[in-house]
């Protein structure tokens, strides 16, 4: 058990994490990106451990008893500790990006209302915000945010956003923005948990925005 | 008098739940939810006691003095308290869902508005929150939040809401979501107020996604 | 000079109203109904005193030097003051209303988006809130909430508003909601600072939501 | 360096500046105008020195070692510090107004969506909060909002900017209202940071109204 071959270690370092987590709960819900017990949260500690919130409870108002210890294929690290079915998703993530350190996962209306009214992507083009994103120096550039149905067998689930990833190499830079499970919310992820923040905002300025143009523009 | 029954149990009880209805108070009027002297809040104590709102004033500045002690017909059981009006709605889901310890009744713009264009139900289907509500373990699901006329009569009101449950049985999983009056709010309860929060903000969430859809997809 | 008639009386309750004041900006601020230097608020504290906002600085962050004492005709009563242009406006309201004890001024977006696309009124029916102004105990009543022209002559302006008091005369319970410069922001009243706010966020809780139906009933 | 030419009095106005400066921050925070690590904020310390945000970081979450001094072209004064690429644009605006003491840049929704939309202007017309730009005394005038499209080379961008600086001279009353890059966001500027801060809040309050106008009256 990782809290068992380096506690101190992995104590400190869950002790920041778990204020991280409260922190990004306390933001995301200002935003209103967190309503009842929706959206989750995770910081990857080591190869093998993962704080990440616990299922159920609101996310705007965590305290440490909020933020769980799973391995790196979800599993709780404390025997009783009950992990949210999504937890799967936030592997899936840190195993196939070795840079990932923090994932977040909201759920917005402007999220949730384009996605259900948009086909398997939603596209972003020349937005300044575009250079949150790591390999868009600019704004000139366009990249398609993947839209996957939504499904309650996350293994399937995975499988499919693993599926638009491997087509999202082909984007300008090679970017993968993150990605919006259709009428759910948006996953992004970074290094460490003020990348995450960084990104999310970012992303969910440009749904704002789109669905404002789509207000106006029809 | 229900005080005078089991006083130190009760005082104890009250005193948690008037520091509940404040919270919720505060955090509806953090959403806009509860705009001049609108909405109402309670907690039921006993078989025989609810704690509930009083007639007028702010729900988003409450003290404990803006909190009474009324009877399962909504009779104060403080000589000179004057309940509001709408306690009888409150009365009515007690009695209807004996499941149900607290009762939160909200103005929202997306309710108001989509209660006043809408027939007599808003369809709510997809949503990955409307698995927020009992016996609805997947988004897959369509459910419809009932919409009944609004009434100055209360006793009348509450006799259209009861005739609406009964069609209601037969939704998926037997959901009974809340309510909608037109043009007025919506009601919504559970076990205790944490999930009666979470399902008013997964319910608030979902409404204003629709109205959101409505803008942009007519 | 009033505080020199009754010093002590004056002063008590000018610190009283200054506070009301202060906290009135701050909740307008919240909503984003004072942006920049925008908006007035005022308590009549004696037939021949008022307290009210200085002319300039940000509503939502008054001190107490931001509140001035001016007479009925809004001539300051320390010289040196110096008064809001719309400080006229104030003044004709404590004149015509002898009820009304505390006036608010404020810009929304939605009654200065509303005020530019209507004619010389917005109707508001059918709203639960309408019960915010007496003489309406029910949500049965249609209402017309007059719209003025915006105009920088304040005695000209002021003469306009009185003719339209004098048609809202024959309104269902006679009620005088307010009104509505157009391009510019809505005025109410009440006879305390929390009678106004109520009916301030009332109005401005069905000015929002009629601007929402607007956008998907059209 | 400035710095060393003149410690004492730098150092004061530097502290000073930079609380402004973090405060400025914090306040577009709330409105949602600073998303990511967007915007940036300056203040005009002399005629050689400028204390603005550090490149990259939360603009909502400033603490003193956000806040760089740079000279008249940009370049930082302590070494090692790095300028964000829009410093140009600030020292631009203090190189042709001399009178500018503090400029803001922000994103907001309305901004970004209304500049994608638009041509070279947007016009704004018949709203009281045009008093805020000086050389407007009444809302019965029309000024052009320039609209610049959005560049990652700076001096080039400045360039555009200036020669619709020349344009402008011929709006009512000589008013530069500040301008918006397409897809990107305002800059304003007055005197000193409560200044720009009014007239950033008066330009956003105009341009929610714009949009929102545009979502109804199409």
């Amino acid at each position: 058990m990782l809290a068992r071959a380096r506690p101190g270690a992995v104590a400190e370092s869950l002790t920041a994490a778990t204020e991280a987590i409260i922190a990004a709960g306390r933001r995301m819900d200002r935003f209103g990106w967190v309503p009842a017990t929706a959206g989750n949260i995770s910081i990857r500690l080591s190869a093998t451990g993962i704080a990440i919130t616990r299922s159920g409870g609101h996310k705007g108002f965590l305290d440490s008893s909020g933020v769980i210890l799973v391995d790196a294929e979800g599993r709780p690290l404390t025997p009783g500790d009950r992990a949210s079915a999504e937890t799967g998703l936030h592997c899936g993530i840190y195993r196939r990006f070795p840079e990932a350190g923090a994932v977040l996962h909201g759920h917005s209306p402007a999220a949730t209302v384009l996605s259900r009214v948009s086909g398997d992507a939603i596209r972003l083009a020349g937005y300044e915000l575009l250079k949150a994103f790591p390999g868009l120096p600019t704004h000139e550039a366009a990249i398609d945010l993947p839209v996957v149905a939504n499904d309650q067998d996350i293994p399937r689930l995975q499988g499919v956003v693993e599926a638009r990833w491997r087509e999202a190499a082909g984007q300008p830079g090679g970017v993968v923005p993150g990605y919006v499970i259709r009428g759910h919310g948006v996953y992004v992820w970074a290094a460490d948990m003020p990348g995450a923040l960084t990104r999310l905002e970012a992303l969910e300025f440009m749904l704002a925005c789109e669905l404002e143009q789509r207000r106006i523009a029809r």
